[in-house]
């Protein structure tokens, strides 16, 4: 089958300022619905209420991934690099293009409340019944089954999946550039040129030559700085506190028979834990937003408080713990009681286990899931694990830090504030 | 009243850096649940769908406005132009903050099929019974009615008006370089600092030192380039063209009596036209892509491929005219209706009247809606409409070009393609 | 003789990132000292009197066209055009590194005063017992006469010749972006990624795909902004008049027998007129300088007042002109002589005359030494002269504007202003 | 005296957009011909043989530490802050203009040659009877007196010195952000308007406030990479060697009788050691340049190549070594000797000792002349210091490594290699 299309399309992008395609296979995935229907989930979920630039869509971000892909395998057949095998060229492709695509509507939230995972629905969206694997199948009847070994990190070429998934892939450059840009924070940027340029395929591994190491130390910087300025934001973690107590709340509420004004089937499928494919694939970040406009006019108090919380931006404040004080939030759930707010509901902690850190992991177990550390290439070509040579890195690698921070609605507490404790005032900065 | 917060805000913004709030009446009014309801409506509607990076809000885009009208405030300041009226400082920030808080989903389209129009909406908020007015008239009683004068070029002094509302206003010089920045099209970048740096209150107006002049005529190519690249793109019109046949026929269906399996009450009441303030204020863009999702399984075929097309980005093809060519359009839509396609959805004819071009007008007659050029104070003190000095903008200000496009959908029309006439098949590139 | 490097060069380059250097003759002949030469002149000769960033050298300029250059031959590459003859590469490479290599210090000044030419020394070096010279012999005895036709512009096949020189060649492409960067002035520019992604080797000619029109007006009106900005700033006009001033004073001193305290052999050889191309070579800013520095402190108080003038900057005040009023000036220079100052030297009038204006001329005569137009390819494959389609281009190519100047030391004059007539006084502004 | 200047004057510059002159003391100040000289030398010594772009001078940098001094002092009194003593605001931004201007040309290298201390020379010029002496003089007789003192870090207000010389000084982030952008390398960038958004002055310091944290973290990450990306590079270094051994030669020569063809007072007080300041302000790097190019053509050979080779950029290659080896070193010599080179010219070892590494240090000893930490404010208004809390910071602190290079003439030795031991040619890598 003829894959070369007569003329390449180019995509106008802000951060890589084109993508370029020039297979007709990746024109035509682009073009499926559901791909298309990445353009509806955002890639930073909540985060567009810290910083109102994010509101890119995983839609472009998997067109970045593409592209950096691209641009890897462009730059070792320019090379002639010999360890890297020609013919996985549009397998990586399609694999980078498609890695993302069975996210649903702010998928990390979601996730964690209704125990989706995302990696199995790409592989559905691969395999199944849709448009995806249609054009996949035209490759060749086995391609579909190679594409989802990629993304399961099964495929028996490890340098495929090691382009698409390992701690210095297209998927991590593309976010960290991506999301640096669009909430405008300018800490993530670091030289991807540079990077792309000292990547070597070697040995099965895709590995980075010495002359490079400054230049993947700023890139896990970035990581650094994105996860603390961005990711890891308390805003943030506001804005998905309330929507997960939403969902938990609308879960409760299904299960106990209320009866919802507003629930189209795929929200109904959500909560009752019946999801099909199809219906998987209609969820998206406006059906969420218009079913919380709906149930902010619900009956249940609750329900509809959390709603218009979060579609009108009225957050949780936070306070800094200085550490678990195990105690003393049982204690403050018993006064809240006590003062007739909700313990589940009106307030929440968030710690650092809910957030995994992993700027850079050195080492990772033989059979663990975790991504293989990055390997310097030097001019012996022996290899090491950067983190030997770089103090900087070895430094952000033993990190693992993280805050404790409670969560509650301020202006329901403050007006009670009188009947709490001194300890549970002075805490709480009332 | 105290209008000063303890301590600043800041926004991050990708195009200004930062943006500042130090009043307390802004702080407010941002955080009414009118404005962030902008964070659901896109600044360049259906863009989206050519530019993948063009998912801005109009709340972003809102806060811009402000920076941008408080920059210039505070240059007068710090220099101490006696012709700027100081105490006008706080009607011209809320004014810049709140221009488009009526704004729709998708206003454009959606106000030429409803004869909308997101000024009067604007003012409604502003006068209405909203916590936008509440949060004004904490001010002053009298001061919404002055926020609404200013936002209708009514205000008594012209200065204020024009600070919101001219050919070099804040409102134009955030969006083009907010557009510039999402879309990734980098004609829209001017030097933003040296334009604000050369404005000077002056009799009444808000005029340009004559040194200023390149940095204008910079300004005016970028929306020069901006309108080519970005506003007039035709595959944004092609996307246009289907959303205002959604509403199009969904209006007919309605009046038909037909009845909608999904029809939330802000949608119906758009259909039947009868918008209350409340209803208004629940349409958002979340809830127009929803119901497009419902619709696409809708009974009616029309609005179904329709509705469809839109979410799955399956556009009309394009194909530019060389005139109007009346009569070979008549007579297109015989052969359409010969073949068995809908004459009125399944073409449309854009034509230039649809997309009002006007980089800059040198002249607006005394009473018309027109804005006001932009003037040149020299050294001598005297005042020169702009295009009288600049060959550049003399040239520009002429211009009135556009094309006709004709749009089709190509795989109905291409099957059916030996059953037409011979010209048709030519004119259509078939 | 193989001219592959075994590894690829980088250079550092800050407006384009990288250069790559891929072919041993390239690399050679950055190592020669011709080329190596070009460091110590400055690519915007007394600009950076007025913009203190522009210290950049022709040496980073010609590495920047060579990069142009490779990228538009990589691009006709990589899309097989049969019109682009592949084995002209290294010629085209090996053109546009040198076609600046003639350039001595603050040439187009000097040129002026000593009738210097710099495309005559451009081929001297590359046909002359020059390092250059024996690099291009390596790749063919006659390849150095080839080289040199292609700089003179008449070389067999002009598509060569128009990648070096034509309206939109990688040199005008490198200096407008490299001007812009270093000046600090962001008026100049453009999306060079887009403009090599429509060029179009076609018929002999490079030509632009039609839909890169708006880029190429686009890179057209950096041009007209960086002439006005930049290049006609009359504070730069102001230190050009030093400059000339100074050799036409050290001019006068050497052929009236005046004996110079200082006056190294390539300096005598520039004022007598005998030059040879050894010691043009040796002709740089840095003796230039130097030089001035020891004519300070000449006896002639006029060489010596115009040195150090230059050295620290305290240039001639400047005042437009409404027009040429030759009768007005020759009664300027009559005062001046009445109050003792110097006709010749203590003023000076700047005339549009002086700056050739060209940011796009739509004709040329055919055998005329002007560059030929701009060509756009439309989709039926034909080609229109680019000011017909573009009505803002066609409006900058008829522009011939300038303004009169007058400078003159104002601290010399203020004393002294009592003594002149009232019109002389109200035109200086005095 | 009245201060002002009429109307603020503004320089354009690429690192901070623009830098604007209020103050007619520092517009005067920077019309001396001291401070234009600074034109005359570079930023970065002889970088600009490794990155092209780096031509930049000391004048520039100048500028922009006034910039940010302006901008900090700007903030501090925009945001009322008692600790900032409002009096002392002309010193501080004439301190910060003048801090660098008793750099001589290529400054660290001829200092160490030499003897020579800039900072003294600075002090000089302050004091002694020159433009800028007369300039600070008319503020009041003891301004100079108190500028020196400030640049001495001897001033009674220690928060005045911090400003102008501490580890987040003006100085340091003027310097980081324009190396990076001359030079091309983006490593080197920070928010430089975060940072001085978190400055504050607290009791006789400028401090950081606690949210700040992670921006400082970005800024001393920009110096890690700077440093080893740019100015410990290998091939500067190399470029220094060959610098401070001309000069070495040349002093030899001169204290050995030897008769200069060239040598200009300046100079012939330099090599003598008894430069007066007149004599030192007319040495510039054009004088130093023009020298080369005339002691090329010298009888001496070593110093006629050495000079040769540095305007020609024949650079020594390099070649790292695992240790200092001193004992394989002084055979080297021995071998070298033997074959016909010279051991002290022909070979150099560049130590890490050569290259003091201080990114950042936690603590100074009271009394030293190392720069007090930087300290965070947290929100009890407790001060820490900072690499206490940052766990990246207290990594980089503890870092001091550093390569240990041979150098030398690789065309001299390897024909000669096989006169040499299989040791030296292996660590030789020849």
């Amino acid at each position: 089958m003829l894959t070369k299309l007569h003329e390449e399309k180019v995509f106008k992008d802000p951060v890589h300022n084109s993508v370029y395609v020039q297979d007709l296979t990746i024109w035509k995935l682009i073009n499926t619905s559901e791909f298309q229907r990445l353009r509806r989930i955002r890639q930073l979920g909540t985060s567009y209420l810290t910083f109102h630039g994010a509101e890119h869509s995983r839609f472009s971000h998997s067109l970045g991934v593409y592209e950096i892909t691209r641009k890897i395998i462009s730059q070792f057949e320019r090379n002639g690099y010999v360890d890297w095998p020609q013919e996985e060229k549009l397998l990586s492709l399609c694999a980078s293009l498609l890695h993302d695509v069975g996210h649903g509507p702010f998928s990390h939230s979601l996730e964690q409340n209704f125990g989706l995972d995302h990696e199995q629905w790409t592989c559905e969206i691969v395999l199944g019944a849709t448009e995806v694997n249609r054009v996949l199948r035209e490759v060749d009847s086995l391609f579909p089954e190679r594409v989802a070994a990629v993304i399961r990190k099964k495929y028996e070429k490890p340098i495929v999946v090691s382009l698409v998934s390992s701690q210095l892939d297209a998927d991590r450059m593309d976010y960290l550039l991506r999301d640096a840009y669009f909430t405008g924070v300018n800490y993530g940027t670091f030289d991807l040129d540079r990077i792309l340029r000292v990547l070597r395929p070697y040995q099965g591994k895709i590995v980075v030559k010495e002359s490079g190491m400054h230049a993947v130390e700023d890139y896990l910087m970035s990581r650094y700085q994105m996860y603390w300025q961005v990711y890891f934001h308390p805003v943030t973690r506001s804005s998905d506190i309330l929507l997960r107590q939403i969902f938990r709340r609308a879960s409760e509420l299904y299960h106990a028979g209320y009866k919802f004004d507003f629930l189209l089937p795929p929200l109904r499928a959500l909560l009752s834990g019946s999801l099909t494919l199809g219906q998987y694939l209609k969820l998206d970040e406006a059906m969420v937003q218009t079913a919380f406009g709906q149930w902010s006019e619900e009956r249940d108090d609750l329900l509809s408080d959390l709603c218009g919380r979060f579609l009108n931006r009225q957050l949780y404040k936070y306070v800094p713990l200085v550490g678990e004080e195990r105690e003393w939030l049982d204690h403050v759930r018993q006064e809240w009681e006590r003062i007739g707010l909700h313990p589940d509901y009106h307030m929440e902690v968030d710690t650092p286990e809910d957030s995994p850190y992993d700027v850079y992991q050195p080492g990772a177990l033989p059979d663990s899931k975790e991504k293989p550390p990055i390997l310097l290439l030097d001019e012996q070509e022996e290899l090491a694990e950067i983190s030997v040579r770089s103090d900087i890195i070895r430094s952000i690698a033993g990190l693992h830090r993280g805050k404790y921070y409670i969560y509650y609605p301020a202006e329901k507490v403050l007006p009670l504030a009188d009947r709490l404790s001194p300890e549970t005032r002075k805490k709480l900065s009332i």
